[in-house]
């Protein structure tokens, strides 16, 4: 029923007729702003539009004819990233999540410094009414149809309501940035049955399997799902905390790639064994680009970019509080506690 | 200054002329019982003595010689292993730790069930004296030189108190299994600063600080480690909580059976890469087998084995409660409590 989707709020804000554009923060990546820029370039040529910030001379040189906004401050290795988006207002990152916030763009991709990127966000384009706390979401480095953990950081701690409201934010993502219909979506645990994990996993589980009873349109809560589970392929979100989320994803990102240089080494044990390693090259560098993403490359911020125009298209705000709103699963209204407490009082 | 060296109330009751034993229960292996037995001949070649429990015509056929006790009842798939051993005292994991518990041997292998073998233990052998909680630890499956996860499942709750002491257990266990000299201790988590972390690893990271501000010779505190610096080989022993390290370890398990399967298919992909495939095939053997130890062959269990021979040798126990006790993180006794609480009343 598209017609009867509310459109978000960063959505309302945008001139219809115009293409939606992505702030693109160029500053922070290891190839350096050029890189960046030149994934715009390819993003450009498949639709959509990009505003780039960064030291103006090299995105020019990169990416002739985009838009651009001259902001050679980077932040992004900035060891106390709140204090650096506070103290920064002329910084890329900041810059580009203000465009967001007044509408000049409608989403932001940002080539490094997550802490920044955060920060910038929460103070500028703030959170959407009734969500508790951002998250950190993350196509995991496995081949095939993408799995998004989440929180892969932004929280070290959970409560109960905001792993619920991870669920409904990262089924979100998966249906309108990587296009799954109903999203299956798991509780990352230490065994499968209902009664097993933490207490605070075990009290998240109930209320998600309470919540979805009645199934949802939004997506189909498959209950727990183990460390191995992760690259199974039976989930398409899978919902943890900040801290074990940040573990899993280096641990993975650790354990692929030693096990890809020990098949390089065991490629290089003996003749026989280079001779062949050359013939298997072909086929293993399709795996490893499968993998990875070539994530830190132009080809890796261009599907970024089309990636981020395409939440924004779809309205994955809006989508993400409509879904919350239908399970009753939002943030109550700061304005409702107060008049709850004036009446206490009297 | 081996002289000083406290004996281990399990070591003290064994006749030091016999040959410490290993009592192992050969049920629940998903190779069957024969397989452990035939791991137990292997050991026993090398010098290691072991009581075989399980059903007896399949061990004798397998090992022939060993000492045995024939107990078929097997508990190792229970879903409520707590209530099993309490029920079953005939079954072979009872049957092994009380061979423990009463000196007949010094250490326990179980080939499947580990809560059944952790239920066995607590309330057969129960814990030293001053240790609040048991940890499971594994010897990780990456190359090299073994990195010791623990808890790995034991506790999906832990206190600072808890971490702290498996950082000393499983020192212990590194330096007299694995014979690392003076172990790198490090504490896993989402950042490799002190003060990165959830609350509770933040609170141990600066517990442990202080208790090896005076360098131990127990073990080396390194400090935060992140999740790919599991893989890293910077540390012989990390510590974490039981439900960070069950997800982790699955993942692991995960991750590395994914890639290497992977791998096999790049290896079908074309004929070119068939070839190269067949060419490699030895040395990746050969890497496949050091990454899983070949855990569940007789090979397995016979390494099993004398480990824990030599875990009773070098008095594992013993080590970790002076260690512990040298650094004051012995759980104090409960008659002080008492004695306190008398005090208070009067």
């Amino acid at each position: 029923m598209p017609g009867e989707r509310r459109a978000g709020p960063l959505r309302s804000a945008q001139d219809e007729a115009a293409p939606a554009a992505v702030a693109v923060d160029c500053n922070g990546a290891d190839l350096g702003p050029a890189e960046v820029a030149a994934g715009a370039l390819i993003a450009a040529r498949q639709g959509a539009r990009a505003i780039l910030f960064g030291p103006a001379r090299e995105l020019r040189a990169a990416a002739e004819g985009c838009e651009l906004v001259d902001a050679p401050l980077s932040i992004a290795k900035s060891s106390d990233p709140a204090r650096a988006v506070r103290a920064s207002p002329e910084a890329s990152i900041v810059q580009a999540a203000r465009a967001v916030a007044e509408g000049r763009a409608q989403s932001l991709v940002c080539a490094g410094g997550t802490g920044a990127a955060l920060a910038a966000g929460l103070f500028n384009i703030k959170r959407t009414r009734g969500i508790y706390r951002p998250a950190l979401a993350l196509p995991l480095p496995v081949p095939g149809r993408p799995v998004t953990l989440l929180d892969v950081g932004a929280n070290v701690e959970a409560r109960r309501e905001h792993l619920v409201q991870f669920a409904f934010m990262g089924a979100a993502l998966a249906r309108t940035v990587f296009g799954v219909d109903r999203p299956r979506v798991a509780l990352l645990s230490n065994g499968e049955e209902a009664a097993r994990g933490s207490p605070l996993v075990v009290e998240v589980h109930a209320e998600l399997a309470q919540r979805t009873r009645t199934p949802l349109e939004a997506f189909e809560f498959i209950g727990n799902l183990e460390g191995d589970g992760l690259v199974g392929g039976v989930a398409d979100v899978v919902v943890t905390d900040g801290f074990t989320g940040n573990v899993a994803l280096k641990l993975m990102e650790g354990v692929s790639q030693r096990t890809l240089s020990a098949v390089r080494d065991a490629a290089m044990s003996s003749p026989r064994a280079r001779l062949g390693g050359a013939l298997l090259r072909g086929a293993l560098r399709a795996f490893r680009d499968e993998v990875d993403h070539g994530r830190f490359t132009r080809a890796g911020f261009a599907q970024a970019i089309l990636r981020a125009a395409r939440g924004a298209r779809e309205d994955i705000v809006g989508q993400t509080q409509q879904a919350l709103q239908g399970a009753g699963a939002l943030r109550e209204a700061p304005m409702s506690v107060q008049v709850a407490s004036l009446r206490h009082r009297r």
